[in-house]
């Protein structure tokens, strides 16, 4: 249980963990705004476009925190540097 | 109880965790996007083909989210840079 | 308290986690889903076969986020590359 | 406190936790959609028959979600290879 | 504190959470069911007979979810194949 | 604290445990059915009749997973298994 | 801390849970139903006499749920076993 | 740290958690009582009688799930059997 | 940390925790009380008397539940019995 | 670490805990009533007077709660007999 | 880690905690009082001077539980009784 | 691991809690204000200028509890009697 | 695991919690002003400049509270006196 | 577990906590703030110029939160002042 043991375990369960908790805000306020979406083209059929394009828009906002959490996942997994500093200097 | 154990241990715990909670966001997304689907669909049935195209549209970035959860957690398991590192070392 | 038990320890934890997590957030969507659905085909009898349609793509949609916790879940069980390694190792 | 020990505590209490948490939100979602079916018969008395086969079917596939958490407690308590491996090698 | 402590007192604490936490989401779900079939007799009470008929096999299915809970429970109390092990093995 | 004060002390727990959260679920169940019943009879009071029978008959149902719970609860204290087991082995 | 002291510090706690728990569902629900009630009376004074009837029976089966509560908490504190075992047994 | 400190510590904590936690939802309970009440007062005020009479024998019902809380409080303090035995005990 | 410590450091604890939740309900409960009541009076200015009356009485009611929790809560500190028994064996 | 410093510490975190929680509901409750009086005065501005002098005495009694944890807080930190007890028998 | 350690560590959290939670309940109240004011300006514009005092009285009255809680806070950092106690013993 | 650390450290996870926690139900609370503000400027634009200035009052007053929130944080990062007699002490 | 190791860890993760959280409430409360200010321009499109100043004036004032968390934050990771003296001690 | 180890372990865990709490509120805030946008597009189609340009204000407003949470994240990672101090003095 030296340090790379230590911030291999930490990095693993951190990058599980942002990209789960991540997500979750992020499907839900893409849910809530589908849902406004499709409602509103319902009522407003004549305007599907302006909808569909603002919807689109906004989804791909929401999405990028979604994306915030992917990277900072994937940085922890594939570009750590505390791993990487850990490793040098084990295998130094 | 040393690296391998370690980081094996934490690596299975954290990948069926990411998938856990990253699935609840996404269903939950989902499901309000199809509600208010089927209730538009119901408000203007001849609008039903442009509905089902946003609404399709709309779920397949909400489980985008679910997906990238999916990643994460397949990466835990078969591509973790971590554990092969652990086994590198340990089988040197 | 060696690297086998802990490993199967984790293993049988995180699989049965994963399924009982991952199956909440599926379960309610598709009940949303669900009830949208009857309340639309009572509010448009004659539309019955479309919305019957959109529910049943939107639920397989929706059941696909706990098909991949029951998949993560039997890959934890039955296929779990870190349990080979350590049986492996431990066989040797 | 040895391996078999272990795995089999945490079998256990992972069957009885998987089936537990995988009953709330099948039986909730489960509920809406019941709620919606007998509100929807009421509404349209004369469109029963739809409204009970739609209900019936996306029951069928809510509970679907159960029978997984069920699936899973059972392999964990009667075909849990973990379990397997350990008594036999602990009668090796 | 040997195998059949930990395995007995797991197994009683387990068989205990799993009714327990079980029985939550079938009650609710039955409330809702129940509410709603009240309600919808109140409005069309000519059809009783239906309504009365969708809600009980409504109810039957979302108790099946509770029923899991108590087979899980039962068998960790009265066949758990862990318990057996562990005192074949104690008394021989 | 040997195996008789480990079962014994997680049995007592379990029992209080089972029958507190078993009854959440049922009484706030119970307490919806009984709200719908009410309204609808004021609505409809010359339905009483088939109202309440509809009522008591749900809330029996309702009222049967906090049964289970109270059986699981009695079962682990007066014909708890391992608990017999245990004062048998010390008591030999 | 011997079993004496284990079993009889578990069974305080357990029996003060038991009750605080098991009362709080009860409660609400009761809160519920008369809060119905109340609304109904206003509704159709003329049936006063139909809907406080319903009431109390309602009322009478959720407190059933708290009475369970009460009865399992005051076994625990009077009629305990697994006490009365560990005291003839200290006192043998 | 022996026999009766533990007792003695565990009951002071479990007889106040009771009391806490066994007020909330009777507390809450009589208040949704009592908001039913008065609006239902300033909806019929000529049945003022009967309305406060009911939310009374209600609120009775509501608050014993309180008293069964406040008793078991107060045999946790005051006539505690558990405690009883260990100061006996010690004092013999 | 003897028996007088424990106990005083629980006591202190127990009795500030009992207040502190014990306090929540009531306060909630009488706040919708309260609102209820005041719509009520703008409803039917007329009836401000015996809505007033309602109020006050419905309000001592639920107030009464977190008088249980000072009460409680002064026992702990001022009559606590097992305080009072822990510092005469120390003092004898 | 003698009951000194442990009867302090815990009288310093459970003074500030009591306070905290204990103005929670207070200041939710009182805001409730508040919303429901600026609401009726806008209703019925004629009878402001009546009004606000029903929210002033409903405020009060549900400033009453936050006032009895300020006080067992104030007696906590200022008149506690643990502490007293324990620095006259320190002091001795 | 003596005495003055562990008291000034917990006065310094206490004081925290109990400044951070005050702050929530009051802060909503508050904001639920200011909604319905600005609603009820809206809504009889005339009485804006008798809508914003009572406003502002209610507001007093809701802020107050936030002063407490940083009255409790104050004295914990700058009049706590038991940390003079422990400085001024530590200094003799 | 001596009275600094442990003072400096809890010092500086106290303030980030208190600051972060605290402004939690202030920017909440003024969500709700400038809402309610905003739909009642839609409603009547002709008095815009006593809603700002309602609201501005409102919103500062909201304010205060995350400024005593902020101003608790700075105390203890940058006037922390504590820490002060701490480091005296050590430099002394 | 010196008083640097320490403080340095407790201070990292500090300054994070203090973001995450702090960033929580004020999200939310600019998404609830935002919601009001569109739905408010296209109920009143002619106020469109007058409602749009008073949501940025909000929401500055809502964002003041995510940025006291963030100044918090900073000062925890460039400007923490706690880690100043820890470092100049340990230099020295 | 030296200095090296826990602050670059506390750090990879603060990093990836940050981003994924701090991203809920945010997506969450911004599908409220896209939701009312949609439908308010959808109730004036003419305005939706107007309503776009504030929705997207709005929402970079909304986003700046998430940023802040970013930034905090990476610094933590790549610029964080802790874990140079450490490894310049480990290298030293």
């Amino acid at each position: 249980m030296d340090n790379i043991g230590l911030i291999g375990m930490v990095s693993v369960f951190s990058a599980a963990l942002c990209m789960a908790i991540g997500s979750i805000g992020s499907a839900i306020g893409e849910g809530l705004a589908a849902m406004a979406a499709l409602r509103s083209i319902a009522q407003q059929p004549d305007h599907t476009a302006a909808l569909t394009r603002t919807l689109f828009v906004a989804m791909a906002m929401i999405e990028s925190t979604a994306i915030y959490a992917l990277v900072v996942s994937m940085i922890l997994i594939f570009a750590n540097p505390f791993w990487q500093y850990a490793i040098t200097k084990a295998g130094g």
